[in-house]
């Protein structure tokens, strides 16, 4: 019943990403995060640091070369462009993708964070790897923390994690805290299952499960024929191998409310319960609010409670971890009220 | 020994792309087109606006959904965005990319422009297809002018081309010249080697033949793993299948000069002499130039003209198409000098 939250996490700060063509500040900014806690706060929650249990739970769910990039990135960027003719004090952003089956991970930094993002949404400042580390291990801890207690728990995850691959950096996420909480979980319960209602498809914790039949990944999105991450995310994607079966992609139209966000709901306890894990990640985006300025969905905060609800009746252990969810008027009540119902 | 060059192909300009973290305009502008032809004419050369042969080259090369996509990018990106308050007047340029397998192709525009680009270089504008187009018509005029005289013709292909795949734009290039020029030649010459001596390598002609066994292709550039565009290029990609043996990267350091450069083409002269083509094409990039500053390299002016000499000695019916080569004092006349020595 705790919430992890370090104020390490907000050294991620003052990003950028490109959208529509243009360079514009991160809606997942070091201030969002420090307003949900503050919300938090006043609706009178305790916030607690998670402890540092080192890298094996990250490693356990991303590729050590991968961490090793993102813990170095940005020094290794200033090193290459910081004191340059050529420097333009510019943004830590990739500019171009390996477009080709058997590309090669190249040695220069402009190429390497090419290699390890998937978009332009995933900036690196000096902060970054601090801050995704400090998420990770709040979820780390919240897991254990349900492990040994049997109750909800929540991390404020930030930066979020459920666009993350295991070896890529996307969609404001860099560590995937929704996948790590699970693996998590996994070394003390034989099923688990993973439930993001978040707004838009989490791509990277669907990839990191496909082939596993051991954590059932549900996620319900704004379908991504025209919404973010648009490649992912369809219903034809079931998993592979031995995960064939054990993803479900569920979807509602641009700009749906209440009733296509419920029926979608709907759709995903019911393979849960077909399912029947022995415990539940919640990736909890909030972003599919009508106050929220980014998602652009018109779902009504007495329809998150009452999804809050109906996720609370499988009387589950549960892992709440933070994903989206912007500028908005009531994003720190939203989570509170989910928290409210859960009892944390 | 024509040369062939539309004043249409101008119509694509104000282009801007990412780099290092920063959106800036595009080296690849119309006033540097402008300012190769003006060059070329005060040396005395000739230019004339290739006719109008239509689509088939082009889709003899290119997928057609991603001709279409180019037809219609900027339109359809106006639409959606231009008149609404989401909109920002920014460039239609791509935010997020496919990274997994079984990717699928979104409606929505921007989803599609990054199915549709690999990097951040290649800004759609209103004038982007028709440049494309006719620069591609220049280059199918070249070849045919080549296969009815046996002797060289030169197209200003711009923008460029080897860089975009058959399905993807990136690198200031949308059509890709040198393999619609190749193709064409193989409609009455069985066997064409395509040489690229453009500073990076020519990755999107390489996939575009790298399953063939009837085109070579060669490409000496700036290694890889220090330079655009980092994921491909390096020795070990040699062709597949049937193309096995017939892609040949040949590489120099960053920054290099003349002997690793001629170095270079003396290997891509023996490679070629041992493919013994019918014809061949040059894509002629002069971004090695010592002058040039985006190539960064210290390629003289002779050793241009040396190298044009080798292979002008060939005496193989040659098409040769532009490349890249950004600002500079002498960009025009180091084109100028490779005509020269084939009289063209």
């Amino acid at each position: 019943m705790t919430i992890f939250w370090s104020e390490e996490q907000l050294r991620h700060r003052d990003t950028h990403f490109v959208q529509l063509g243009a360079i514009r500040a991160s809606r997942e900014s070091a201030e969002r995060a420090a307003s949900i806690a503050a919300t938090l706060r006043t609706r009178g929650k305790v916030l607690c640091a998670p402890p540092d249990v080192g890298m094996d739970p990250i490693l356990a769910v991303h590729d050590t070369d991968y961490v090793e990039f993102l813990r170095n990135a940005w020094d290794r960027w200033r090193a290459e462009f910081g004191d340059t003719p050529f420097g333009t004090g510019g943004h830590a952003m990739p500019n171009v993708f390996p477009q080709v089956p058997h590309a090669q991970k190249p040695d220069l930094i402009v190429g390497q964070i090419g290699w390890y993002t998937g978009d332009m949404a995933a900036e690196i400042v000096s902060g970054t790897w601090t801050a995704a580390y400090w998420a990770a291990q709040g979820a780390i801890a919240a897991a254990r923390g349900v492990l040994q207690t049997g109750r909800a728990h929540y991390a404020l995850c930030r930066p979020p994690g459920h666009h993350a691959l295991a070896g890529k950096a996307m969609g404001f996420c860099y560590l995937n805290n929704a996948a790590i909480a699970a693996q998590e979980l996994r070394k003390a319960t034989p099923r688990v299952a993973i439930l993001d209602v978040d707004v838009h498809h989490g791509n990277g914790t669907q990839a990191i499960f496909y082939d596993r039949a051991d954590v059932l990944t549900v996620s319900m999105h704004s379908h991504p024929r025209s919404y973010y991450p648009f490649f992912t995310g369809y219903a034809e994607e079931r998993g592979e191998g031995a995960g064939a079966g054990y993803n479900l992609n569920l979807t509602y139209d641009f700009g749906a409310g209440d009733t296509p966000f419920l029926s979608a709901l709907d759709r995903s306890i019911a393979a849960i319960t077909d399912f029947a894990p022995d415990a539940l990640v919640l990736a909890l985006g909030v972003d599919a609010s009508e106050h929220d300025t980014h998602g652009r969905h018109a779902v009504t905060r007495a329809a998150f409670t009452s999804m809050a609800e109906r996720i609370r009746a499988f009387d589950l252990p549960t892992v709440i971890v933070q994903e989206g969810g912007y500028e908005s008027p009531v994003l720190g009540h939203l989570i509170a009220d989910v928290l409210d119902v859960f009892d944390i």
